[in-house]
């Protein structure tokens, strides 16, 4: 167990050196980077999907889309209008990692690019080890998922700056508790910026929007 | 990379040598073990709690629960009357292995036993590598999820025996087509034993419970 602890940890200094370099491209060119992590299927895609409809007008983006099998998710994404969009199929990864994303990267012109959302592959354990030079980890929780969530995977929303809780329209249809997943998720991370959105229906999507083009804007200034 | 896949070997020998004990032991007693797994929230702790509440009659059951952090599931366990259960914290491993799984089983008395559940922690991804000694690996995938998981994740249901769709009352409510779910996850894996259910409002647990006497009795015979 202590070699395989050693390997990891070698494996996870030379991630972050990558995800030093890439941090200090985006940093260049000004660019906010998102890592959206979630279980599979609480609405990463989904969310996206919206945003590069709804918000193209105002804000240049970009999308790397990872799963460990099929190109679907960028695919959708292009289907939405998104012209800066790569996949990652990671062949039975259960993350993205650093050297993927960097790779991916070389594919895409970021040159006039104000936001670069990855989408890591569905999975609320791995994912949250391993830095990809973002500026920030977005964890999605849909309201099907339970609302105890927070507390049984805690390095996720701990390792996060905003949790967004998309589903809400089917909340109500199970014993989901919105303030109860807001307090698990604070006692987590009392940091935590927090929407609540249906992706389906487009509740809330508006507030998510403000945010995303007010802290793009930070990072364009700085 | 090659070291780390050389240590990760390792790992996976030694966890299959465990693994063929515990397949072993089980098997003197003649009792059935199956791992469950899924994404978080799939309802993996709502099939056991209705199994355990409406089944106990006519099985003596088992249920090791598995999770990065909490003993709620185990103790939702005990709250539908199971009353051999034991929890696993893996404190941050992302899937159960075989060792955690004989350490637990040493606090059970599996004497008079005929099922044994093994609830792996929800992760569509790495449980899929981890041979637990099982009979099989049975997968849920909720509604609320997409039909389109079985082709993202593939490993999961290509190493499954059993595909349970749960939360059916709540289709309508989003794109997820039972066909195409049904079909993605056959092209995967053409033998799977696929049920249809509602943990929430019970559809289709006859059908379950079925076959989990019949399979747990042939167990016993052989």
């Amino acid at each position: 167990m202590t070699a395989r602890i050693n390997v990891n940890e070698k494996v996870l200094k030379e991630n972050d050196r990558i995800a030093a370099e890439i941090r200090q491209q985006l940093s260049e060119h000004g660019i906010l980077s998102l890592n959206l992590v979630s279980s599979p299927g609480s609405g990463k895609t989904s969310l996206l999907e919206r945003t590069f409809r709804e918000l193209s007008n105002r804000l240049t983006m970009a999308g790397i889309a990872g799963d460990v099998q099929t190109e679907n998710d960028a695919r959708r994404l292009e289907a939405a209008g998104a012209r800066l969009v790569r996949p990652i199929v990671t062949g039975g990864a259960c993350h993205l990692d650093a050297r993927m994303v960097q790779q991916a990267m070389t594919g895409l012109d970021l040159s006039s690019c104000d936001v670069l959302f990855v989408e890591n592959v569905g999975n609320l354990v791995c994912p949250s080890s391993y830095d990809l030079g973002e500026d920030m980890k977005v964890v999605l929780i849909s309201t099907t998922e339970g609302d105890d969530k927070p507390l049984k995977y805690p390095a996720m929303f701990r390792r996060s700056s905003v949790m967004v809780i998309n589903k809400v329209d089917l909340m109500g249809l199970s014993d989901f508790d919105l303030e109860r997943v807001k307090k698990n998720a604070r006692q987590i991370n009392g940091d935590l910026e927090i929407f609540e959105v249906s992706c389906r229906q487009g509740t809330g999507l508006q507030d998510w929007y403000a945010w995303l083009t007010k802290t793009a804007a930070t990072k364009k200034r700085r």
